[in-house]
């Protein structure tokens, strides 16, 4: 795909020699090849099998637990349950993408007096098999009182619903230390005063809309290894966005302090926010310490990463907004009501950011509410929050746009923010280009080429993501072949080896092929956030750029030892060094400055020029009148990367994005029966789209180089996910004239709003 | 056992906090409980396993092999021979203790044209099990056309002696570019007239000496495992001192650059010199290239490890040394012919430096022959060739000493180096602490007890070692609770782990229970010499200090941006730091600094002060008349440590030296038959000593600072094994009067020496 240079009026970009091209990524062969070693891959000797015993019922309070049998068993060597965790602190842990309070952190780990959902931890064992660890569980006895289950924010929010936890106390009107509640917490953003912006709307549209929990469908099921040592010396092995954040859960959860764990990262086959919480790690811990400090390994199945981890909220969701007749905006209202699963800390808050980002309006009101309800604890998933508030504002936008006769582009180009514009909670934006998103996709092949066709239609839809700095730290040495190895602790998810070699190369003057990047563990590079929030490339490239900078500088001061010359006289020359009559190629500096001593550096940053993204979306599609089956038929996504370091993986970051919200939209969802039990927790059933669901997604680059890093790079991992939902209801309402307010848009919907709007009734 | 002050004029040395403790290392519970993880633990996902086909014949021409049969049988998924090494370079590589010539290395690695000793490798397979791999073994077919072995000094220079090499043109009078013979090279230092010299002296004496091929015996055999990437990048994980030194052996024999290598280290199961040169990793990587990148383990067996691995060098010696009537050396020569093994390498240049270096005399000449025969390559061994050449002068000063009617340690008095004094290559010597050691010797409750009764002896003999620096670079990492990662490549052998780990706490000001050290691979730090020449203390010590006083002045800067002073009003303050009014400690301190960004050094040091070790020995002992052998009563080694950092692991490494030293002395031995044939190579019949056969080994640390060391530290890993054997051949001679010539001095030659003295034949 051509990327489309910006049309603002920037002087032209600098001409870089690395940034911007497409090599080969260093991990591409292993991963192809299959020696990429994932977390169920690490084998050690003594390594005991561990399982988990998950609860069948979605809410009850556990009277009893009897571990007895299962110890009992020949081949069992560890039983663990919640008596063996430590209290934890009522204390709130920022984990980079989310933020969790450490007691109920504990309690999903393993569930204390009560079980909160279908397939909520309660123990744990390791055995010498797998084939032991599992007759093992079959022989715990827990004794429960089952409870009613509450499914819904619906549910929860009734009067007499049952309440999952005891120090919940805000009411639906936002009141804190109400009487005890399903409700955690209330925000809200204001802006202007909302019934006068609401006066001045020539139009009105007030819609309320539904969406269901879904899974972030990583490929590789949670994993995790630990040994524990006589000493208390603690060593685990995970799959996970970021060690340094499993270091500090395992610390906080079981009373360690962080110097006694070393988290050594496998390679990670998925996470999109869901790989951030732990799960397996403290469990592995503790029965690796019951059982004479053998290493245990835990490996999810499929079923339990659908029951008990991470899916995102689902949410009810209200929307009402109002125009006057030339489409600008008066007043915009936003309710969110987004489920939190079994305990606090749902991305309403996110959400409640990105809901009116995208728009530039005096006047607006966003409530956010976070729901408990009897469903797996949510958590992070590309642009948390994000794409159900999209759906229902990008909906009513075009409902908007549509009465008021307007195209949808020049609907949201009228309102569209601009640099210095406030976002809902009233931060400024910096630079951004959104405006030339709008305008790449209005030039664009697809949107210039008219759509004909029966029960066709195209939508188009916009997101806005904040994206995020954090901490960084890495290492450079330089080899006395002028290689240069390269250490980050960042996870490498979407190619951040390449795109971080790449900015380090670029900082260095030398070739991508000569640095070799790796990954480290939490005792081999200094700390570093996550992998999220769209952040590596953006910081963890800054920490690059440094690194470069740095060595650069070290070099020059060797060489200028070793010619007898000012420092200041020695400068890059072609792709090495010179001094007056002297000059070397950079190997030859890098044999020169090695000689005598080594020549290693590090940085560490914690960059806050993080510039926001946006992303545009236009998709085709085609309804089928018979079965309600959406077929897309063209997508394109035009998304700002402020600077494409690797182009190739930033296409496949939109692309995979755009893929994700497509199955968000028309078929993923979690299927609950009335008990609470989860009918569809298998891939088979849990329908996420394949390659043969999707059209090739078309990808534009735009391009509005971000003035706070070095290479102008904006994080471009996450706003691809929150338009997909409201483009693809777009398409479908004007393919169809049926306004879909629900999702996921899957046949049986679509056809039932098909029938309800032709008045047929297949029952009648 | 106490620390013995030096009695120099010295000012009082710094109090220390941490160093100069005896905490516990931090590797030791996973050792005592077993859970450290060797070479021979490592498991990867379908790796196989290696065997390596060694010759029968210690020297013969290679015809032909036959790889087919073994190439056919299911389960054989690699063979390789020489053909599949490329022709390595003619080119010196120097591995940090002792250079090798690339193409012989090679040619040691897989035999070319020729074998050169029992157990040289000729083929290696890769198979889906062990007993595979063994089939195929036995199913390559190599043609020989045999040669007649060269097994010694003697034979190898006798002018109609088989050639090993066809190469080698240096003659016994040192001649270059003469006919070809087995002499690798020659050396010589020399100062003063020295015939002139012996002309001055009262008393000659003038003796020869003869010392068998000993093995290192470490504990572990090699293990090494190499995995294939099909892009080409190589992994080796390997039992080694020096991960480096791996790696660029690796890179020069197959001809790869070293950034497309990684090697990571495992425990090591001792070394002892004889882990720096590579046996298995090239085969591993070229076996795992051609099974289709499948993982391939290579362990050897403890034959293999007897047979194949470096032994150091036998020799023949011989001393001669004048004196005046007071003692004062007049004139000294040697004539040093050390067995270098198949190919090129003994440690004669060393020795040479060795020989007269605690003698301070200005006619001096010492003539050093490398000398190949067919017995495997010899490889470094604790302060090589040391051991050899100190048997021979010690007993020959000792003879001196006894004729002149001087006591022993009063002739070293007499004739002590001091700083300033030249070695035998005429390199000064800086401040050193020998004189101290004798005189603690002198003092010792063992040195002032009277040894008394039948058949009992006390020999006294010194040492000298010129320990290294070397590259070394480290990393550390502030934990926002106040703890310190730190990262080595520095193999840790004996204990470097804690030993560094305290430095850096002694220069950062806080505990050593905060400091969590760890042994990086070669992608995760920067370059590091091999841990070998007793460096690693000293030299990686000193980038340990490096680290905590980067780290403290960083701390200073980011409190002083925190609290708005100028950087130069905080300093240290207790366990913290101060300005003014405002106190923190170190831990405090440190969540503060790292609040807002993580906190990271690194640096690289050559440093080039490396002081010289010296080590008196007392030894009494008890000879059994009626079979010879030799019992150790009581044992005292005085040693100059500079500063001990940890005192127990400098005993340690002091006791550790001695064993060694007296199974060299009185018992190990390389048996060949006629037709080169190892006999004795298993640890049942080639017997190193046991707890059971040794007394408790008494230790003083002398500590005379070396003032080319923060912290005053010398090397303190080899010194200690040079005496031994010349310690006991003069405890024997005083119990016997008889004095033994050749090593070992086990039972049988004791007997046969006592029996010719008596003139009592049991054959006669």
């Amino acid at each position: 795909m051509p990327s489309v240079p910006a049309s603002s009026s920037e002087t032209a970009a600098p001409a870089w020699r690395v940034v911007g091209t497409r090599p080969v990524r260093p991990d591409g062969v292993d991963k192809v090849t299959g020696r990429a070693l994932y977390g169920a891959d690490l084998s050690l000797p003594g390594m005991l099998t561990g399982r988990v015993l998950r609860s069948p019922l979605a809410h009850a309070r556990i009277k009893k637990i009897d571990t007895s049998a299962a110890r009992a068993l020949p081949g069992v060597r560890a039983v663990v349950t919640s008596a063996d965790l430590p209290r934890a602190a009522d204390r709130i842990e920022d984990l980079g993408e989310g933020a969790i309070n450490l007691r109920y952190l504990s309690d999903n780990l393993l569930a204390g007096e009560k079980v909160l959902y279908h397939g909520h931890a309660i123990a744990a064992v390791a055995a010498t098999s797998a084939s032991i660890a599992e007759q093992a569980l079959a022989l715990i006895r827990v004794d429960y009182e089952p409870l009613a289950p509450v499914m819904t924010v619906t549910e929860a929010l009734k009067p007499d619903a049952p309440l999952l936890l005891a120090d919940l106390h805000t009411d639906r009107m936002g009141q804190r230390d109400a009487a005890p509640s399903n409700v955690a917490s209330h925000l809200r953003h204001e802006r202007g005063k909302l019934e006068e912006g609401f006066r001045k709307a020539a139009l009105i549209i007030d819609r309320r809309f539904r969406t269901e929990t879904v899974h972030q469908g990583y490929i590789e099921p949670q994993a995790a290894t630990a040994q524990v040592q006589a000493d208390g010396q603690v060593t685990i092995w995970s799959s996970t966005q970021g060690i340094f954040a499993v270091r500090s859960q395992v610390a906080e959860v079981l009373g360690l302090p962080v110097s006694q764990i070393k988290v050594v990262p496998t390679e990670i086959g998925g996470g999109f926010g869901g790989k951030i919480s732990v799960y397996l790690e403290p469990l592995a811990v503790l029965l690796s310490r019951h059982a004479g400090f053998l290493p245990v390994r835990l490996v999810m199945s499929r079923t339990e990463v659908l029951t008990s981890t991470g899916p995102t909220s689902g949410s009810d969701i209200r929307i009402r907004i109002g125009a006057d007749a030339e489409g600008r905006l008066t007043a915009m209202q936003a309710e969110l009501y987004y489920e939190a699963g079994a305990y606090p800390g749902s991305p309403v808050g996110a959400a409640a950011v990105v809901s009116f980002a995208p728009y530039a309006c005096d006047t607006m009101r966003v409530d956010g509410y976070d729901v408990v309800v009897n469903r797996p604890r949510a958590s992070a998933y590309r642009a948390p929050g994000g794409t159900n508030v999209a759906f229902a504002v990008e909906s009513v936008i075009d409902e908007l746009a549509e009465s008021l006769d307007l195209d949808p582009i020049e609907m949201r180009l009228i309102n569209a923010v601009r640099e210095g514009d406030r976002r809902p909670d009233n931060l400024p934006l910096s630079k951004i280009g959104y405006v030339e998103c709008l305008q790449a996709l209005r030039q664009s092949d697809h949107y210039r080429t008219p759509l004909t066709g029966r029960h066709r239609g195209r939508g188009v839809a916009c997101g806005y993501w904040g994206n995020w700095g954090g901490q960084s730290s890495a290492t450079a040495v330089l080899n006395s072949d002028g290689s240069v190895g390269f250490n980050v602790a960042s996870t490498d998810i979407g190619g951040s080896r390449a795109s971080l070699a790449m900015q380090l190369a670029e900082s260095l003057g030398i070739d991508y092929s000569q640095v070799k990047p790796r990954i480290g563990d939490t005792d081999s590079v200094s700390y570093n956030d996550v992998t999220g929030g769209s952040r590596t490339t953006f910081a963890t490239g800054w920490a690059a750029y440094e690194l470069g900078q740095k060595l650069s500088a070290e070099l020059r001061q060797r060489l200028a030892l070793l010619w007898e010359v000012p420092v200041d006289t020695v400068t890059r020359q072609g792709d090495g060094f010179a001094a007056g009559e002297k000059r070397v190629g950079f190997a030859e500096a890098a044999r020169l400055a090695c000689e005598d001593a080594p020549l290693m550096v590090s940085t560490t940053v914690h960059p806050k020029g993080y510039g926001a993204a946006f992303s545009v979306q236009c998709a085709d599609v085609e309804v089928d009148p018979d079965t309600g089956k959406v077929t897309v038929l063209r997508y394109t996504i035009v998304q700002d990367a402020g600077k494409a370091v690797h182009p190739s993986y930033v296409e496949g970051q939109m692309q995979g994005g755009v893929a994700q919200g497509i199955g968000w939209a028309l078929n993923e969802e979690y299927v609950y029966n009335e008990k609470g039990e989860l009918l569809n927790g298998s891939l088979l059933d849990y329908r996420m789209p394949t390659a043969c669901d999707l059209p090739m997604i078309d990808t534009v680059i735009v391009e509005v180089p971000n003035p706070g890093h070095p290479y102008g790079v904006r994080g471009v991992g996450e706003v691809n996910i929150i338009p997909p939902a409201g483009t693809l209801a777009n398409a479908i309402h004007r393919a169809t004239g049926v306004r879909l307010t629900a999702l996921p848009m899957s046949p049986p919907r679509v056809l039932a709003a098909l029938w309800d709007k032709s008045g047929y009734s297949p029952f009648a």
